[in-house]
Parts: C-alpha cells; sequence; structure tokens
C-alpha cells in the first residue's frame, strides 16, 4: 500500500471541498448534523478511487458507503472531518483515509486542504507531518499553559479538572493528529465511529500514542468498530502517561 | 485616519510573524502566559509606524508599550492575539489595531496571516470580511449546530447551559470577529484588555453587535480599561437579542 497513492487522493478530494470553502450550502441529516455536496462528492471519488486500486479490500465511509466491511483490509474514509468547521468558513477540517488491516489500523493520511498540512503514517516509517517526523508529548502535562482537545459538547456533558487550557476545534481527526504531533497534551474524544479516527489512530500510535476508553479504562478495540457502530465510550487520547493523567481528570456528567 | 495604511501595517506586521511560525521559541511573562521575539518585533514596528503617522495620538500595547494613553485619539494594538496558538503552530491567531476616539472603538483591523483573513471596519462604511459586508447572526441562536465562542479556562471557570456548541480557538479577537461575521452566535471572553478588543468591538458594534458584562449585565464602556486596566467583569458579545440569550445561560462557578 503506497502513501504516495494516497496522498493524490486526499489532494483530488481536496480541491473538491476548497472550490466551495466558504460559501457552502449545508443540508441536515437525521441526527440535525450537516453534511454538504462536497462531503458526498469526495466520499464517491474516493470510493471509487479504492474500488480501482483494490478491488478486494472493503470501504466504510461515514455518508453511508458500506463496501465489504468483512474485508481483510479496510479502508475507514471520512470525506470531511470537521463538517460543522467548513460549513461555518473555519479552517480546521481535513480528508481522513485510514487503512486496517485485520481491524487494526496500519495506514493513514489526513490532509487538512486550508492549511496544507499534512499527517501521515504508512506501514514501515515514522509518523509524519508535512513530512517531519512526530512524537506525542510527555513532558509539561498539567504546564498552565499545555491545552487538550475538548468536544464541543463539554459544557454539557464533562467534569474536567485537568489544570492546563481546553480547546474545542470541531474536528476528531484533528485532534488525534494534533496530540500525535505533540502540540495538545491530549484530547477527549466522544465516541467517534471508526471513519473519524482510523488516519489519526494508525498516526497517533506510531506516534506513541494510545487510546483508552473514559470509563472503563480498557484500550479502545477497533474491531469493535468495523460496522459503523460508534466506539463503545468515550476516547481518552495521548502519551500512556497523559492518558493516565486525564482519566484522572475527565468524568462525565450525571 | 486611513484603512488602507493601517492594512499596510498589519500586512507588514503579519509577515514578521510568518517567518517564525511553526518554528517559535517562546519565553514566559510574569503570569506564565507566552510572549515571543515575533510579538515584540511587532509591537516595536507598529509603535513606529503610528508615531511616525500620528505623532499627537495615544498608544497601548500589550508588550508594554504606552504612550499618550490619554490622548483623544488612542491606538490599543496586540501584536499577535493568540498567542498560545501561534506558540502551537496552530493558524486561529493575527494581528489586532484599534483605533479609540475619547474612548470609543471608530475604527478596527484584524489580520489573521496564515489564513489570509480580513476583518475590518473604518469610521464610515460596513463591517467588512475580508471586502464583504457582514453582520452578526440573529436566527437559530438555540440550534443544535450553533456555537458560541468560550475561553479555555470554561471547564473550571464557568456554568454554561447553552443548548449548541462550544469552541475554544485560542484568541479573543477572532471570536468577536467570528460573531461579527455572523458565523458564531455570539462568545464569552474572560476579562480582556483594550488591546484584545479594541479592533474588534469597533468592527463588532458596526455589524449590529454589543458587548455586555457577565454579572452586572451592563454595558461595555471601554473607558474603563484605557490604562490597560482589564474589563471589570467577563464579557458576553453578540447580537443584543443573543447577549440577553446568553447571560441568561452562562455564570460563574464559585
Amino acid at each position: 500500500m503506497d502513501l504516495e497513492q494516497v496522498r493524490a487522493w486526499a489532494r483530488e478530494a481536496g480541491a473538491i471541498a476548497l472550490r466551495s470553502y466558504q460559501s457552502v450550502e449545508a443540508r441536515r441529516k437525521p441526527d440535525r448534523s450537516y453534511v454538504t455536496a462536497a462531503d458526498e462528492a469526495i466520499e464517491h471519488l474516493l470510493h471509487m478511487r479504492i474500488r480501482a486500486a483494490y478491488p478486494d479490500h472493503g470501504i466504510l465511509g461515514e455518508e453511508g458507503v458500506n463496501h465489504h466491511t468483512d474485508a481483510e483490509w479496510l479502508w475507514a474514509i471520512d470525506p470531511i472531518d470537521g463538517t460543522g468547521m467548513f460549513v461555518s468558513g473555519l479552517p480546521i477540517w481535513g480528508i481522513s483515509i485510514g487503512l486496517l488491516h485485520q481491524g487494526r489500523p496500519v495506514l493513514g493520511c489526513f490532509y487538512m486542504p486550508v492549511l496544507d498540512e499534512w499527517y501521515e503514517v504508512d506501514q514501515q516509517g515514522p509518523a509524519l507531518f508535512n513530512g517531519q517526523p512526530i512524537e506525542v508529548l510527555r513532558d509539561g502535562l498539567l504546564d498552565s499553559e499545555s491545552w487538550i482537545c475538548v468536544p464541543s459538547n463539554i459544557h454539557r456533558r464533562y467534569e474536567v479538572r485537568y489544570p492546563g487550557k481546553v480547546r474545542s476545534l470541531g474536528s476528531m481527526a484533528a485532534y488525534v493528529c494534533y496530540v500525535a504531533r505533540g502540540i495538545a497534551v491530549g484530547a477527549l474524544v466522544g465516541r467517534p465511529k471508526l471513519w473519524d479516527i482510523a488516519a489519526g489512530l494508525a498516526i497517533l500510535e506510531r506516534a506513541g500514542g494510545e487510546a483508552r476508553l473514559l470509563q472503563s479504562h480498557a484500550l479502545l478495540d477497533p474491531r469493535q468498530m468495523l460496522q459503523g457502530t460508534p466506539a463503545p465510550e468515550p476516547l481518552v487520547v495521548g502519551a500512556p502517561e497523559a492518558v493516565q493523567m486525564l482519566l484522572e481528570h475527565i468524568t462525565l456528567r450525571r
């Protein structure tokens, strides 16, 4: 599996999204969240490209593409992760393309077109941000200027006693990549689907991070999410010591 | 006072900041927050430009430039609003240049160099985003997909019962501009200094918005902040009806 090829798909997808950026018209899905013509066009494009290159691979996509999800190799794609930000005309969104082998994320590409930022990993090399190796943060985890990513419903759903800052930035894939890049101490991610985080998880793990469930503290097993079901609990993501610290500082509100 | 000239200063300042973006070295100020060589170089530059163009005007700057702050015309400048984001290598920060006449914000320019976004107003025209007139949001204020900007210490300092989303994005000036642009319903801003919001307030008011104090519900009077003292209480910003709604939904934690 060739990262250069995946990068070309992502670049093509980004060009589609940029055409409507800052003049987006959005529709509502049954859960009231937004979907745009760009989400659908990109998912269609990626579906075609993957089917042509790897006819025996499976595909799981946010906007309903489902193809052989029990295949040995499964692509999990989010055409635009951060659709709400995209609709608002803010820059933090991107195309997320992850590949799982027997339920384990092994390759990932998250591309943020407005910023021309690339977060990537393949089956051999280090996790990369714009071509440079990255690692999760292990120092200053409780510094007053350090920060964690939190969901946009933090004010209603969570009690957070973390002494640093919280940032709510609108893209789950970006959250996991910011942690992998070592700029965020960690992230709290509220019950993602596989397409939100498959690319991010592959990048995160190679950068030295892990993902655990908020309540049971177990490591996330992506095999539970292969049919498009959400993670069984909210996730906490970071270096193992950061995850440990965050599990002690974050609880669900009653 | 000429917006074209202010824009030229901001562009010059942005070029300085972009030279170190994503490779920033930061120092700590006594309050532990960050300052960078770019903050200082930009404040020095703007100070020189303003002194040369308007020798009898006052200047109030984040990094300590204070010059005739009791003058009839006062420039309030934040060389980099969102220094924390700048240090992290995230794109949401900018150069904020506001002008007050007898304590009332009358001209503002907020420039976000990474995104090439311009928020502006002069003494005559409408509030502008990238040259297009903007207005605050008045509909869908309680929609589940609508959002407000909140401070990075929301998890410790505030109780927020708002039914939509919260975003913590790291720049007070950007918050006020996102409200003026009509993409955020409103913003909660924790006790800003004048340089953080002078440009934003000028833009916001022309876009139909207002700023009130969280506890007393009084309109903000920027004349209380002319010596660099923080706003007497946290602020709530938005269309008048959005501010009213937010004042009912947000309280300080004990």
